[in-house]
């Protein structure tokens, strides 16, 4: 199934499903009005959604929403607009041993075998193509494109395989970043506050059946063999592959948050910043690039992001159609409208 | 205002409200059937709200339930269930100079005009008599008293005078800690995941005008000027005042907080653990304690939370009377049930 959210009524949304060429749409409130509702009562509607989603090209009495059409006049928020849990992992080390190598740092041995992760805000969550707005363009604001799973009720202590029972949903994340204000923020110790704004989502999440041998075949559990496509300010930056290179698997990170808590159904779970070891295929977040410049060319060139620039992120599977849909996303100046 | 929720039917709970001895409450379902509902839509709902709450003990036609009854009965949930956002400063400075004290560190100067902020997990807080159920006593479990704020909408780059405006309660938060997976957590850099637990909250959340003068008048807006009274074990163990040595008040941490985003209806921000330079007035977690007993016998004594164990968080007003109603939370072992 491909799922999806439209803005309100309610902060929530409301709950779409969406064909698998991402045209057209049907809401079902009588079965799950929003998206944190059918997470919470996934046993009880997945039959139910999976027959509605089927019948969206085959024949349904449920009013036809044309999904391109409220893409494109910005009516489609986060597949889930809001969550209770927004965890982040770091699974790529090609992205942390660039960045420790610029500082003339390694990166210690336990980063391999006991993931980063940090808690984020995600008491909204911004529409695929929906402006990022900032106060300043001194923040350094970057993209950074990412894999995330969106889980049911995860219990305290849950293994990977476990946790592989509660992945409901994967989707793309556009996590925002305030380059010039981390180093300062993580010298203080407690992570990120200030220096991580509002995330945006793809315009659907999906179930793990749609991504076929993708999710968990060669590359093993929990990894997702295909390449997160990123443009900045219109041209191509990177395609790294998002299966290539991943230390931990989403299911590993699930497995690392559960540790000491359970987690609550529509608990969003993301993978880092996707990154390849292999510079030719470019980056999902514009530091990365200028840290390899910084070692290479002794000085960073790429910008980070100005007022008006756009980036976008996007997957498509092997016959090169979009899975999630793109994330549009244009820097704006807050309250400038 | 005193307002309080009952677990079920959903996971926001059932609002209550609750009359100024917390003995008996009302269900008002009509007007606002939980509380993220009403802190979403405050200003419709503020008036009738307040309008029920006055009738309580002067005449109501709505079912009158035993509210001292319902909290001994477990059936009382956090005020606010769970939240989009969980943020945690550390406004004490005396908490924070007795750690680094500890490890034989100085507090760094920007400490006292930057605060420390950490974003937690919030997608389900602890009612008030709630266990803490923990998997192994290992961990090193500790309480920390907190005084916390639950905010309406707030505007990214809104000044402390302008988040006056948007804190909707006062509440007390137990946020428990996993003291010995804490240092190897913190070293990665990226916060706390793993070394946090569930928060409880007290049974009530009141609005500012319940706290009178205490609230904003002699020690300055946003500081609480009444004592924070913890047992540990059935033993006193602090009863440290909330308003003095506290050097970022509630709404610093709320500026703080919306620097670079705004943050949505049922935001909750904690104070950090309450804590005076003067010992006399002993603590509000263990490892404080523990860390002064270190400096001054050569080794901490006060063991930290084992299985059975319970800590209790109150607060009184000048006649005696508990504002906020008892945090009580035993320590369990999880599925023991």
């Amino acid at each position: 199934m491909k799922l999806a959210s439209l803005k309100g009524p309610t902060r929530d949304g409301t709950l779409l499903l969406v064909n698998e060429a991402l045209t057209r749409a049907i809401a079902v409130p009588d079965i799950a009005p929003t998206m944190q509702y059918a997470l919470e009562h996934w046993h009880a509607v997945e039959r139910l959604l999976i027959n509605e989603f089927e019948a969206i090209d085959c024949g349904t009495d449920r009013p036809i929403i044309d999904f391109r059409q409220a893409l494109d006049d910005g009516k489609v928020a986060a597949p889930l607009p809001r969550t209770h849990q927004w965890l982040d992992g770091s699974a790529y080390l090609s992205h942390v041993e660039r960045v420790r190598r610029a500082r003339n740092d390694t990166v210690p041995e336990s980063f391999y075998t006991n993931p980063l992760m940090y808690q984020g805000g995600g008491d909204a969550m911004l529409g695929p193509r929906d402006d990022v707005e900032v106060l300043s363009e001194d923040w350094g604001v970057d993209l950074e494109g990412e894999v995330g799973v969106i889980t049911g009720d995860v219990k305290m202590g849950a293994t990977p395989a476990e946790c592989a029972e509660a992945i409901r949903l994967v989707v793309l994340i556009n996590d925002i970043s305030f380059r010039k204000l981390i180093p300062a923020e993580l010298a203080k110790g407690f992570g990120f506050v200030n220096s991580k704004g509002l995330n945006a989502l793809s315009p659907v999440a999906v179930t793990p059946d749609e991504l076929g041998g993708a999710w968990s075949d060669e590359k093993g559990a929990g990894k997702l063999d295909y390449r997160l496509v990123c443009h900045v300010r219109g041209q191509w930056f990177g395609n790294p592959n998002a299966a290539d290179d991943m230390t931990f698997s989403l299911l590993d990170l699930v497995s690392h948050a559960a540790k000491t808590r359970p987690l609550m159904a529509g608990t969003l779970i993301g993978s880092g910043t996707v990154s390849n070891h292999d510079k030719a295929t470019g980056y999902a977040c514009i530091m990365e690039k200028r840290l390899v410049e910084q070692f290479e060319l002794g000085a960073a060139k790429e910008d980070f992001l100005r007022f008006g620039d756009e980036v976008e992120i996007d997957m498509f599977d092997h016959h090169g159609e979009t899975i999630f849909g793109a994330i549009k996303n244009r820097i704006a100046r807050a309250g400038a409208k």
